[in-house]
């Protein structure tokens, strides 16, 4: 069968088909106007390309689209996003690239702003050696101000969920490990790719966290999300908010058909692209939450002392070395 | 002279180097928080692609990083912003790229923000095969909604300033014309070959049209900015505005040094990379801002009917041929 190509369709033709996409108002003028008396505004960039961050072996165009959002949109939400005004997006096509593509690509990003709000706000398109995309995301601030650098020792760090399975989707996708070999079970498979290939950031948690305050008041909490890694983000925490983190390693939430050993350790703390948030909140707060989200774990706390990130009862044997990731 | 590229510096001196460049209170989370309680918002972005768009032989870093900008604000600019609150940068660079580029790049950035106004929030940065530079750029929307749309037959059409010298400093700069062949004068050289480096977006011409008006209420305007082009700017405001739009040759506004021919008018009307604004005004207004500003010149007019552009009194053995430009 015959598929178009982007140096048939042309420059013109392919922003044409691309406007389709976006909100009928939107399309005539370069600039993308957002109404906006009412809030502070969040903002993020995140670049996917390809051969760094995906391959057409690894990843679907659909499955590109929405990872795109929806990393961006995790971002969001880790500073407190709960509505989400919609993306921009920088499009690099090389000119043999099928029209197809670009479409499941839309089709993904449409998917993920379906589920969690916003639309496309406008673009621009050129032709490049490889595939990126490059996706600014605008969402409005809630009273919920989540940053980094607002844990204080006392407090509790909570997760939303477990780590390292976007790491084995990839690793399994890529062949690095043979599901066969590992005698994994089925469903922990499944779970890694899914978490690789369509991550959920965690939005439904926020309304939790402002529900189980006993505070009206805007106020600033200690979080970010753990797309570096979960080692990183608490090292991140911990950095930015000058003070030490002590996490206990037998409190770390793991899927139970999770191996042992040091290399599956190696995974989870370093493994990155997990979307789950990391939680400072005072002692109390932190019950109430724990109390009304079932997901989310206590795994240690803040104190005084130099930046850095603590690992109790860790099995000496294991030896944890910090590998994080570098893009260079 | 040992010099020092991204590979061996590694991702996170990379980010840290960059966030120099941010102020002190961005820099800590991934998302940028801009403060808004008070007007609308307009949001941009633009591509620079190596080798699509610049290649080292032809334009210095410096220089990318003051284009990316301003050409990003001039899109602003042509809907009505007249407050700049800053930029996004997603970058993707090759592991050889020199520190020494990157520098060069953000002192560019930093030049054309300290001009116009508005600060790095964030950004991305990454690995890729050639150097990108993906800009969103964000400001407020002034009470002067400048729409491609909103052009009104009976209308006057007005330019800001002259076109094709972009085009003219790319032609000398890839030696495609040799100033020695031709005979250009030394001035329109330079003034060519700054168009295409250090473009200048039209920003106090706002600020005019405002002082020029006898409205004081919010209203639209029809504007676009042509950076596609002369020609492609005026047909996108007349598909837009669903009107037609006639212009008059005698009337275009060129360089004294400006050759005649053809070729010269194929550069004026296509070469595209100008960033003048196209205006449509009722008569009493556009006469108001002709004398104020000296450099706004009358062009034409629109009147009813499908959406074309008619150039009058154009010299016939030229027989222009448009052939605007594509990327693809």
């Amino acid at each position: 069968m015959h598929k178009e190509i982007i140096k048939d369709i042309g420059e013109k033709e392919l922003i044409r088909r691309i406007a389709k996409y976006m909100p009928a108002n939107q399309a005539s003028d370069d600039c993308a106007f957002v109404e906006n008396k009412r809030q502070d505004l969040l903002i993020n960039t995140d670049l996917m390309v390809e051969n760094t961050h995906f391959n057409h072996k690894i990843i679907s165009p659909r499955d590109i689209g929405w990872k795109a959002v929806t990393a961006n949109y995790s971002d969001l939400i880790s500073s407190g996003c709960m509505e989400f005004i919609g993306i921009n997006i920088g499009l690099v096509l090389t000119p043999s690239t099928e029209w197809e593509w670009v479409q499941e690509l839309y089709e993904g990003f449409s998917e993920a702003l379906n589920n969690f709000g916003g639309s496309i706000l406008g673009g621009d398109c050129s032709r490049g050696e490889n595939k990126i995309i490059s996706i600014t995301a605008i969402g409005l601030q809630s009273r919920l101000k989540l940053r980094r650098n607002a844990c204080k020792p006392g407090e509790i760090l909570l997760t939303t969920g477990i780590h390292g399975l976007s790491k084995l989707g990839l690793l399994l996708k890529t062949n690095k490990i043979i599901k066969e070999d590992l005698n994994l079970s089925e469903k922990l498979i499944n779970l890694s790719m899914n978490a690789f290939c369509r991550p959920k950031p965690k939005y439904n948690v926020l309304k939790t966290i402002l529900h189980s305050s006993e505070f009206f008041l805007e106020r600033e909490i200690g979080c970010t999300d753990s797309s570096d890694g979960f080692y990183q983000a608490i090292f991140d925490l911990s950095k930015e908010s000058k003070c030490k983190a002590v996490i206990d390693y037998q409190k770390i939430p793991k899927n139970n058909a999770w191996p042992n050993g040091k290399k599956w350790d190696q995974f989870y703390f370093f493994g990155g692209e997990d979307y789950e948030l990391l939680i400072s909140l005072p002692r109390n707060w932190a019950n109430k939450l724990i109390e009304m989200d079932e997901e989310v774990t206590e795994i240690g706390y803040f104190i005084e002392g130099s930046p850095n990130v603590e690992i109790k009862n860790y099995p000496k044997k294991y030896n944890l070395d910090n590998n994080s990731y570098s893009h260079f």
